[in-house]
Formats: structure tokens, C-alpha cells, sequence
């Protein structure tokens, strides 16, 4: 039914960071895993090992693997997950016609070449990590991810005592060092979550949740308007190497089925949907006409190409939706406002919520991890924190409980558009609220003015809320609202998030967070300039931007930057002082000390003698 | 001596703004002040009447006004400042060779050709704005910054009732409207300040302080290394034009003399300096060799050019170099080292300290207000809120009370690199420290990670230290840490910080900020392109992002863009649910709600029949 062909060989990122090597750590309970990190290497004359950072990327940063995206990358997790012995192959669910908008075989994007079986729970167990982490079991996916959140800092000598942790973490509980029980601990407790389809075993797990690095997340995917799947494939692995730990596919356009297939097999990174976007498809646009049926459908054919997690806007009751009449904005979730016209069309609660522990029971078959959707955020200042908001929220606490009794992995999405003197709020509620499942905020944008810079405006509030304690932060590129961001707005948003999410690490005292910062400050203040090139977050444009005015070799060596030139380099002249400072002896600092007393007595009797004019 | 030609015709930007039209407010008590507006026309479909924001882009956005470069802007205080009866024409000081770095006559910058007169106070008088309201005078520099800061919201008949006035304001003693007694009341208690120098008439009066609107400044300036006079004042009026409230020229190349004067002549916004930097170019770059008698020179010549307000690094004691010896990066102000340098040299207290009084002398004669210089701030996330850092805002704080004690107007100059959970202390220990003069902060950035990237990094800090009580934040542009910027550059470091200081008066809750979020909002929500373009912090660059995908004429009018396409846009689905709910009876609304609770009731009573497996 599928053309096996596809349209041209598709080209993907695949180069190492520069002055940067891939590393792999093994594992302990789990020796055959391979936790990846990228190591980047100093100068010589810094005396420094190399530093140790959290690697998104995959293996397109690995320059011994050759990536071939008709075949997919390797299933790492296929041997872990088949020997829990509690899944079984099964026939998969027909592709059919409507999953990919019912187009014409000439429009039809190129079906996968290489399709895996298809995996599911045996009976009706439960094969979330949930479920594990509640039965005491560690997987190796919880040493993994242990793993990869320690930085190799046990591993590297450093010592507690280096460690610092003057932060403010608003009452997380963030260990020194992660332990795989640890992490057992809080998936059990519902306070993170692995988001590892059973079907997707090509993914790299990683952890989402308050007392771990703070991750984000980038939206891809075409719309009806624009884009192609393989600039789809392109855009994730341009994501991931930039630092998105997750991604989701947002494509609501034809071919949602295929295109999917491809990015899932090639993504290291869970993948993350909005089921309703396709069933809507399927119903030709016409929200009144969505049925459970169409949408169940929906969720098992995602479920078994491997979606890790399902933004679903089960919150969005009848009842809430008149109170978004009086706002400035109205509904600006997608899914809030197909799923809000769908009830008032029927006059009905939404099927979403309704049929909720049957969404459930097919989440924990396949381990797709509910990201309980925000339909009723507000999307613009007037609208931030209303009843609407805070109504829905508090459903989403509601059905937290359900999915859990269920034995599902769950986060929870937040706004939005806020102020930041009403941020906290949201984090505070939604810790109250849902149990301390993971927040998983958009954003928050702080002002509306400055569409373009939407990275910029959202960025404040992203950092801001990551710090109070949202364990994953999605991604605003700076064409939101405008239009569909092309690979350099994803690289711009991708980075912008990081920043949000490291500056809130380093805010939370997440231990070795400082790690980074020091390194780069140190390599500043010795003007190491390849080293402040390859420490940062953007290697390329931090060597562009500094060639612009001093292009030549030497410069790279040069003690100063076109910002100050030679004889203004504060840095230069810090560095005289202190040689300066070091020659002194304790009795000349004294000296200095006893000066200045006297001096500061002299002076303040002066300035006491001036006659003060009457206000 | 001086060549009195110039290369080359100087172009600057010379343009309205899309959809803007520029409005002029009279006074009261000075009919005769045009206090200047930018007007937003909206669509004749959302029936509101424009929008008017603060527009700091002087005349260069007024298409009945035509720049001479040459001849410098129109010099509109020049009347208010002789009718005070306080000053007189002197003979200026003579330009040197030393000024401008020695240059050769071939490489010399040209000379200004239409020199004005240059005034000082008669005798010993202080002609401050602080002075006159202490003495409990109302100028009209004070008048024009009241009708400035309250954007025509009275005239324009915008009730109090419509202003949100939700925000944390931390303290801070924010008016419903600003009169000028309250202006006046303010500057006499040194809580804010008006940087005006009487040779600088040609500035449109603005205000910094804690209760009025957040303020910015960008930097601009050659190095040695790079850049020309004529690319400084395109730079300053692009600067301007895209937001700057201040601008500092912080040239430290040759021709520093010339070029600052093309810049004031031409420049509406307050123009600050570092004298220092002139200075040290006057003994050839040599610390050791800056005596006072070349910096009290180098003071004489720039007040009677004109400039606004000046950093004077008076705060960096000898006691407390020694501090900075164990830093990860030492001193990172450039006028920070350069006097660390000198102390250390001459084993003595900083002659900016022990002559400061006599500053006061040279500052109040001109009125140049002080920004006194935070020569210690730390210059990386290891170094901040250290000791050096918070013993040198103690001495600014003692030199705050002689400055106001000789009549000087002063404000702080604050870090720098500062993770987000340290920002706060630095906002509550200036207002102790320094007797609630106002603080103005450079970012902070809050990583390190990202060279290339720290308008990010900074204006997440800005943003949030701009909400704590920041009264004007120091831009910081892409290139940071890494060469001097561009003109695009300029643009975007102004455009972030634009909306870090809107992000802060929202969050302050000042009256009328959210106007302009709403405005947007509102526009969003109606499908409103053009006004949404035009309502932004940057048309040209929201209007090249939409049309990126969807360049037609007629997807101006579209209820959707290329982000999700027509099927999905929630805002035009949000707008049918409206229509929807419009249509319902309140009898239908109640059903609605009680079916909702029944519903709630049932479903909560199944969720708890689950079994829930043991942790």
C-alpha cells in the first residue's frame, strides 16, 4: 500500500563538537550498558582533565558510528526490555489510509524501510517503569540514567568538597550523587519519570523530574501549510545536538503516520505527541466529529510505533469551558480548544475524560508516559492564573491519581503566559495539587510585546520556573507565534532552553552544575579562546562571532578581544594585579588595612563638615 | 588644528516606525515642552483608539523633522537651563592632542563644525536637578519625565479602574499617575535622578528610578582595534530607535574627543562615559603613569562636552584589591583593574576616593550625574556576592551621602555575573547600602556557558533583579566575551533588554504597563496582522517572520499562520467556542455544571476501586 522508496537520501548532522570526544560509561547492576557523554578536552597549559557534560546528541556525535536513517538507529533497550519477560510480539495494528491523511499515492511520504516488530505488555500487565520502581525492581534504564545524571564526577576524583551547593531549591530533595536506587525511589513516588516506549528502543533514557538535572524539550513536526519529512529527521537530530533531551512531533498536517516512523527509528530522544492532532485528521478537521473510537484507534497505532509520552487534554471539562468566555485570549491550546468545541458541540464531558482509565490501560501496555495537557492555559498576560487555569490543574491532580493506581507514568503540563510576580504560584499549586509529579512548563513567556523574540520573552520565565522546580521546560523558538520554525530558529530555541535550564541548575544547586561555568570562567580569565570556543553551549557562533573582528590564528592566542583591544583587557590587568598582589608581604597587606581605616575616619569626618541643603 | 571636514556624508536611519505616527505632549507649568510619544493606529476593526508607548528615538522617527548630522539636533533645554539664571558662557577648555590619542592629522576623526557655546554655573552654585528639588523647585526637565512616564494614559481618558495594579513591587512607591511634585519629591530624596548635563541641551529629559518605568542603556564606542566615528553615531541612533533610554559611549581608541562630540550633538538620550578610559589613553595606556590632574582634565573636558552622567570607579580601595587575589576571575571591570593597578603601583589609596569631593565640585557645576562604578563586580558565577564586591557597595554608599551632601545627582552601578538565587540579595543590599539611590546593573548573567549567547544569559538576570527594584539595566549584546558589536548586534542587546525591563514594570505592577501586553493580546486573538507587527517590540522583524511562509498579501487577513495551519489554529477554534457559548442559556450552563459534579462524583468513586500496588 506504501511506496518502500524514498524520495532522495536523507543527509543528517554528523559531525563531533569540536575539541570534544564521545565517551561512554558503563554500568554497574547493568555492565553492558553505555551512558554517553561528551568530553571536552582544555589546553594543555590549563592543567585541567577534560570536562565531562550531558550529551543529548546520540550517536550523531559519535564519529565511529555511521548513521544510516533507512535503518534506524541500534535497539539498545530491545535486549533489557525482552528479558523482563513480561511483553510479547504481536501483530501490528493495519497502517491505514486515514493515518496519513488519506493521500494520494504520489503525495504519500515514503513508508520506513526497516520496520521492527511491534512489542506489547502480555495480558494485561502493567510495563512502565512505574510499575517496576512500585515492585522494588531497579531496570537497567534507572542505572542509566543514574548514570548519565552524575557526569562522571564520582567516576572523575571530584570530591564532595568541590561540589557546591549554596543553591536554593525551594524544598527539592536533590542528592550528591544519584544512585540507581535513588531513582527507583522517586519514579516510584511519582516524582519522576523515564519516558522509554517499550516500541522505541532505540532511545537513550533520561529522567524527568525535580530532583534531577532540569531537561527541555523541542517541538518539531510539519503543519498543513509547510515542510517535508525529511526536514523533519533533519530538524530532531539538529535538536538533539543541540541539546534537546526530548522532542516532540507536532505535525497536523498529511503523512503524520509515516513521517512519525521515520523520526522514532532515527531518534534517540523519546518522542512525544498530541494524539488528537492525527485522530483529528482522521475526522477531516471536524472537531465535533471526534469519537473515542477514532481516538482509542489513535493511541494504539502511536503507542505501537513507540510515542514515549502523549500530551493528553483530558482536563479540559465541560464545566471549565465557559470561563474562558470572558478572557482576552480565549483557548490557545490546540487540544484544549478541539477538545472544549467537541463538548460544547455534544453537550457532553470530554471523551478524554470520560474514558480516562482506558487510556490507562493502554499507556501501561506499551510504557507511554501520560503529559496530562494544559488545554486551558492562558496565552497571553490578561489571562494568567484564572479559575479556568487553576480549575483544570486541579483535575489534572485528580486524574494523576488515576494513572498511577493504573500503574502509568505521568507529568504534568503547565503555561504558558505569565507574569513573573505570578509564576511561583503555578509551580507552587502544581506541586500541591498533582502529588509532586514531574511540571512540564511551556515557557512561561513573561510579556507579550515583542513577537520574534518569543525565545527571549519565554526564556525569562523558563528559567525562572525551572528554578522553583519544573523538571522539563518546552522549547518557544523565536517564530512563535508567527509562523514554523526552520532549522535555525530550532538551534536558536534549543539553545535559549538550555541556558533556561542550566541557569536554574545552577539556582537549584544542582551538585557539579557549577562545574561547567567554572571551567568557562577559568578559560576566560587565562584567554584560552579555543577553550571558551569549545566549553560553550554554541561552539560555532562563539568562533564566528569573535573571527568577525579578529579572524587571524594569533588572535587565538592573544591576551585581549576586539570588544576592549590590547591595553583595555580588564582581564590582562587582573592578572598583573594579582602577580602584584602575590609578591606582597602580609606586613605591607596590613599596612594597606591599618591605611585604609585611617583614611576612611579622615574622610567621613570631612564629608560631615558639608552644609546639606534643605529638602 | 583640528580638520573641519568630514569624510563622507554620515547617513543614520531616518524612518517611522510601521503604523506609528509620533505625538508631542505639552506641559503645564512649561506649556512650551513637547514631551514625545509613538502613536500605534490599530485596524478600524478593533474599535480601539491607538496605542501610545514611550519612545526614546528622538527625532529620527519624526518624518516632519529632517536630520543634519552636521548640525547637530535642535537644542531644546538650552532655554530652560539660561532662564534659571545659574549659568554663564565660559571660555572651553582647548582641545589637546592628547584627546584624541595623539593621531596624526591624516587619521584624525573630523571635528565637530557647529560647536556650541559652552555654559558652567556662575561661582561655586550646583545647577543639579537634585539641587533645585531639594530647594523644592519643580524644572522642566521634571515636568516633561512626569508626562513622559504616564503615556497620555489620563488625557487619553484610561480609567484607574482599567489599571492593573496586581503586581510585587517589593517596596517600591509606584504612583498611579506620576505628577511633578512626585518627580521632584523623588530626586530630592535621591531616589531617582534626571541625567541632564546643561551642555547637553539637546536631550529629551528621562528618569531612572526604582518607581518609575525600568530604563536600559546600550554601549557603544570604538576599541582600538575596530570601528569609526560615523559607525558610532549610526550605532547610537540605531540604539536608540530600537529602545535605548541611555547610552554610553565607552570608546577607548583614538579620537575618543571627536567622536563623543558627533555623538552628543546628535544624541536625544543621555550620554554616559567612563573617564578613566580617555585618561589612560592620555598617559599611553599606562595605569601607573594616571596622576588626578590628567583625570580631573579629562572630567573638565567631558562635562563641558556634555556628557550626562559619568562611572567613577571611586569605590575600588586599596584595601580591597587584595580580595579579589583568590578569584576565579580577578577584576573584570575595566576601570576596576585599571585603578587596582594604579593603588597597587603606588602602594595608595585610589585618588578617585581621596579626591572626591572635588569631583562633586566639577560634577555640580555641569550637572553630570555620578554612576558610581562597581570596579569590583564579579566576572563569573564562582565570584559573585563576594567579599570585594559587597565591601566596595558599602564605600559607594558612603560616597552616595557626600555626593548628595555636595548636590550631586548619583546613581549605583551594580554586577555583572550573578546565578538567580544570589540576585535578590544584591537589590536588598543596594537600597540598605546606598540609601535607595538608584541601581543600575549589567544583566547579570546567570551562566557562564554560552559565549555568543549572553543578551540570554544577562537578560534573564535583568529581567529579574529589573522586577527586584533595578531602576536602568545595562544591556549586553551577543558578542559579549568575545568582540566588539555590530550593528546588528546593538539591535538585538537593546531588543532583549526592552523586554526584560517591560517584563519588570509588569511584574512591578506598574499602571498601565500591561496596556500594551493587552493591545497585543487582544490583536492576537482577532487576527489582527498588521497591528500585531506593528505593536511589537520589532515590527520589520515579526513581519519577516511571518512572511517567511505565508508572504501574500491576503494571509494578512488569514485566521491562521504557517505554525499550525487553518484546521488547527486554537484561537480561531477558540472564537467558535465563544460564539458557541454566547449562544447557551444560563439554564444550560447550570446543567452543564451539575452534570459535571455528578460526573466527578462517579468517576472519582471508580478511580478508588483500583488496586494500587504495594512501592
Amino acid at each position: 500500500m506504501n511506496k518502500p522508496l524514498i524520495h532522495k537520501p536523507i543527509k543528517v548532522e554528523h559531525s563531533a563538537f569540536p575539541g570534544s570526544k564521545k565517551v561512554y560509561a558503563p554500568g554497574t547492576l547493568f555492565p553492558d550498558i553505555r551512558v554517553p557523554f561528551r568530553e571536552i578536552a582544555l589546553h594543555k597549559s590549563a592543567k585541567e582533565p577534560p570536562l565531562t557534560v550531558y550529551d543529548s546528541s546520540g550517536p550523531y556525535t559519535d564519529m565511529t558510528f555511521t548513521p544510516d536513517i533507512e535503518k534506524g538507529l541500534p535497539r539498545l533497550r530491545e535486549d533489557w526490555i525482552r528479558q523482563r519477560g513480561d511483553v510479547e510480539n504481536i501483530e501490528a495494528r493495519e497502517v491505514k489510509p486515514e493515518d496519513n491523511g488519506n493521500v494520494s499515492a504520489g503525495a504519500l511520504a515514503p513508508q520506513f524501510p526497516n520496520l521492527p516488530n511491534v512489542m506489547r505488555a502480555t495480558g494485561n500487565r502493567s510495563v512502565t517503569q512505574y510499575e517496576y520502581a512500585r515492585a522494588g525492581i531497579i531496570t537497567a534504564e534507572m542505572e542509566y540514567v543514574a548514570i548519565r545524571e552524575n557526569l562522571r564526577r564520582q567516576e572523575l576524583g571530584q570530591q564532595l568538597a568541590e561540589t557546591v551547593r549554596d543553591g536554593e531549591d525551594f524544598g527539592a530533595e536533590i542528592p550528591d550523587y544519584v544512585t540507581p536506587e535513588f531513582v527507583r525511589s522517586e519514579i516510584a513516588r511519582g516524582r519522576a519519570i523515564i519516558p522509554a516506549n517499550i516500541n522505541h528502543p532505540e532511545v537513550e533514557p533520561m529522567i524527568i523530574g525535580r530532583n534531577f538535572l532540569v531537561k527541555i524539550n523541542a517541538n518539531i513536526g510539519n503543519s498543513a501549510v509547510t515542510s517535508s519529512m525529511e526536514e523533519e529527521v533533519e530538524k530532531m537530530v539538529w535538536a538533539i545536538r543541540w541539546g534537546a533531551d526530548n522532542v516532540m512531533d507536532l505535525s497536523t498536517g498529511r503523512n503524520i503516520h509515516n513521517i512519525r516512523e521515520w523520526i522514532i527509528r532515527n531518534s534517540p530522544a523519546p518522542i512525544g505527541t498530541v494524539p488528537i492532532y492525527q485522530a483529528l485528521e482522521k475526522v477531516n478537521g471536524v472537531a465535533e466529529d471526534l469519537t473515542w473510537e477514532v481516538y482509542r484507534d489513535t493511541l494504539i497505532e502511536q503507542a505501537q510505533q513507540g510515542v514515549d509520552y502523549f500530551t493528553i487534554h483530558a482536563g479540559v471539562r465541560l464545566a471549565y469551558v465557559h470561563l474562558t468566555a470572558k478572557r482576552v485570549t480565549g483557548i490557545v491550546s490546540r487540544g484544549g480548544s478541539i477538545m472544549a468545541k467537541w463538548c460544547l458541540a455534544h453537550h457532553k464531558e470530554n471523551f478524554l475524560y470520560t474514558h480516562f482509565e482506558e487510556i490507562c490501560d493502554i499507556m501501561r501496555a506499551y510504557d507511554v508516559s501520560f503529559s496530562l495537557g494544559d488545554g486551558l492555559r492562558p496565552g497571553s498576560i490578561a489571562d494568567a492564573n484564572d479559575r479556568a487555569q487553576f480549575a483544570e490543574l486541579e483535575t489534572l491532580g485528580e486524574l494523576t491519581q488515576i494513572a498511577w493506581k493504573k500503574g502509568c507514568q505521568v507529568m504534568i503540563e503547565g503555561p504558558g503566559h505569565v507574569p513573573m510576580h505570578k509564576i511561583k504560584a503555578n509551580m507552587d499549586k502544581q506541586l500541591k495539587t498533582c502529588g509532586e509529579a514531574p511540571f512540564y512548563t511551556l515557557g512561561p513567556l513573561t510579556t507579550d510585546i515583542a513577537p520574534g523574540y518569543d525565545h527571549i520573552t519565554s526564556g525569562i520565565g523558563a528559567a525562572m520556573i525551572g528554578w522553583f522546580g519544573t523538571a522539563m521546560l518546552c522549547y518557544v523558538t523565536p517564530k512563535e507565534h508567527l509562523g514554523l520554525p526552520n532549522r535555525d530558529d530550532v538551534k536558536t530555541g534549543v539553545i535559549t532552553y538550555k541556558i533556561a535550564a542550566h541557569a536554574a541548575d545552577l539556582a537549584k544547586g544542582h551538585p557539579g552544575a557549577q562545574m561547567w561555568d567554572d571551567a568557562m570562567s577559568r578559560a576566560r580569565f587565562e584567554f584560552r579562546w579555543e577553550d571558551q570556543f569549545n566549553l560553550g553551549l554554541d561552539p560555532d557562533t562563539a568562533r564566528a562571532f569573535h573571527d568577525e573582528t579578529l579572524p587571524k590564528e594569533a588572535h587565538k592566542t592573544a591576551h585581549f578581544c576586539s570588544m576592549c583591544g590590547p591595553k583595555f583587557c580588564s582581564m590582562k590587568i587582573s592578572q598583573e594585579v594579582r602577580d602584584f598582589a602575590a609578591g606582597m608581604s602580609d606586613n605591607e597587606k596590613a599596612d594597606i588595612e591599618r591605611g585604609m581605616e585611617d583614611m576612611s575616619k579622615k574622610f567621613k569626618a570631612l564629608g560631615s563638615e558639608i552644609d546639606v541643603p534643605a529638602e
